[in-house]
Order: structure tokens, then sequence, then C-alpha cells
């Protein structure tokens, strides 16, 4: 191998990170090599043993390194309830909030047509047979209030309410802690029409 | 090993990326796992293979895989003139000139008090031993023209004129195609001083 092909080939696997053009790859590259060979021996085993280990939970999903994930083998959940989320990320935002006991589904995405990821890539099959086990008695829409979430929670309800299951999406409305003044008009105007008895 | 504690070691892992925070870390860590699988194996194996088969050059200090680098090697090239840069990238920008024959040293970095890199991080006495070998006539000093920049060719000159090498300087000017009334006051400034003779 030619003297500069090792550095080159690193700087061109790097670049294979999502966001990280030739010259990022180039700066982390040179960091690692002059100033952190542990941290590039230890992203390289961390990459290694992810890639090799991590695989969908059969039941939900997400990432993990079990056939079935820890969440959804923890028997203290309420099996009636189905929170479908977007991303790992989101499913922990939701179970920070501490305000839901229900299990998750998570879709690894969303449907972006523009991204080339359709109903397949989210998982939409093995939504369905999930919902449909006859336990889940009410699916819960939490992708995200994006135009993509959007038309990912509209697919997905079309789905499931064929299937006769209770389809919920989360109340869109002000934030809490924010002045009217700043809020967007068109979260304003949401709140208006999903506004509840007071 | 917990379930997602795999996925979360990977995340902290790639936290090591200069400029990669917690959050591109967690996006860069669910791209590859999602979509790009082999892209991990590959980064997992490029990184291990630099980082246990780069080195530093003998002679020029750039990172090689060789005990002496290409350059060094190629003896073609001019032996009296040695051109000091501060980075692999900077070598790379003066050679596509086409400008230069001679050989290079490079600093791997500049001296920058503000990040802890002082005169013993790029290198300085092996310059200056490099510099006094009795083949070397002219050093040109091709760090950046920026304070960090300035300061290293200072502290180099300065070192260097002692032991009798002769220490030139790029010229500082106005840049090929740039129209005066866009170019900083500084930068016109410096090309009235270095003006030469038309
Ligand atoms: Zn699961
Ligand atoms: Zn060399």
């Amino acid at each position: 191998m030619s003297d500069t092909s090792v550095l080159e080939g690193l700087i061109q696997a790097l670049r294979r990170l999502p966001g990280v053009g030739v010259k990022s790859a180039s700066r982390m590259a040179y960091h690692l090599l002059q100033h952190d060979r542990e941290g590039a021996e230890l992203i390289s085993q961390a990459l290694h043993q992810a890639a090799s280990q991590v695989q969908h939970c059969e039941r939900c999903h997400t990432f993990t390194t079990q056939t079935v994930c820890d969440t959804c083998l923890d028997d203290g959940r309420d099996t009636t309830r189905l929170c479908v989320v977007e991303t790992p990320a989101d499913q922990s935002a939701v179970e920070r909030t501490a305000a839901y006991k229900g299990l998750y589904f998570v879709l690894m995405g969303r449907i972006s047509p523009l991204d080339g990821f359709g109903p397949k890539d989210i998982g939409l099959e093995k939504l369905m047979a999930r919902a449909s086990d006859g336990m889940v008695k009410e699916v819960i829409l939490a992708t995200n209030f994006t135009a993509e979430g959007e038309a990912t929670a509209h697919v997905l309800s079309e789905g499931l309410k064929k299937r006769g299951v209770q389809v919920t999406r989360l109340a869109r409305g002000v934030p809490v802690g924010s002045e009217l003044e700043y809020v967007d008009l068109g979260t304003i105007a949401h709140a208006l029409v999903d506004r509840r008895d007071a």
C-alpha cells in the first residue's frame, strides 16, 4: 500500500458519516492521528461492536442487542397502549415525561419521498401486525409535527383505522412557558382548533 | 452488557471526533446502524489501520506509513530548499502550484498558547536539526497568514537565523483576480510595504 493511501482511505471512510464533507473528514483524521490515537481505536471498536451486535427489536423495531428490547420485556407496562415515534431519541423524550407507561413502536425514520423513504422503510407492515395482536387497544401517533412527520402519521392512521384500532395523535398547541406574542401563528391556529374545556 | 449500552457506547465514542456533540454523534450512530452498516465497518477498519500504521516521517515530520515519506525519498527534488507548512493539507496546496520543487517540513500544527500548543508540539527541535544538516540553504516559511501562523513563523525565524540559515517568508499581497475595492485594508497595506519593481 502506498505511503499516503492509509490516510487517504481514512479520510474517504470518514466521509460516509452524515454531514461530513472532505474538509471535516480531513480535520477529524488529522486530529485523531495527531492528538487522540486512543480515541481512534475507541471509535473503531465501538463501530465494529455496534455494527455487528445491534439489531431491531422483534416487537418494537428499535435498536437492541437482544431479540426483544428491555422496554418490551418490562412487564410493568400497559400493554393496551402503543406509542409510535420516529426515533429512539423521540422515545427517550416521551419516557422522560414520565407521563406514559405503555409500550412503543419505533419507526426508525419517517415517510420522506424526497429522501426515498417509503412505507416499507418505516416497518409499516410490522407495525400493522403489532397493533393487531389483540392486546393493543390504542395507538398514539407521536411522530414529529413536521411536514414529513404529519404525512407519516396520516398514512399510519389510515392503515390502523382500517384494522379497527383506535388511533390518537399528540395534541398540537402552545408550548408550556411561552408568550403568545412570540408563538408562530400556525401553532396558535392549531391550539384554537384543538382547544379544550377549561 | 445491557441492552442500550452498545449504542450508548458508540455515541460516546463518536463524540471524540472534533466538532461532534452529542446530537451529531447520535445522528451519525443512527444513520450508520440504520442505513450504512458497511460504512460503519469501513470506518472502523480505516481508523484501526491508520491509528496502528501511521507515524511521523523521520525527515519532514508529516504523516506516513514508512520511516521516510515518499516526498522526502523523491530524489528529483531540490534538497537545498525546505518549505515549512502547518499541515499536510497546506503542503498539498503548495504542491498543486507546481511552483516549488524543494523539500518540506510539516509542523503538524502551529504555536497556539490558547490551545496549549507550544514550540515542542510543532517539532521545533526536529526542524532546527533538519535545517542545520548542511544541505539546506534556504527555509521558506509558509505557515498561514493568521495571528497564530505569523507568531509561529516569527519563532521559527528567530531560531533558524541564529543557526545561520537563510529564512524567507511567502509574500503577502493582493490575491490574484481580486478588485482592490473589495480587498481588506490590512492586505492592501501589506501589499504596499512588500511592493516590488514592475
Ligand atoms: Zn422492543
Ligand atoms: Zn518526509
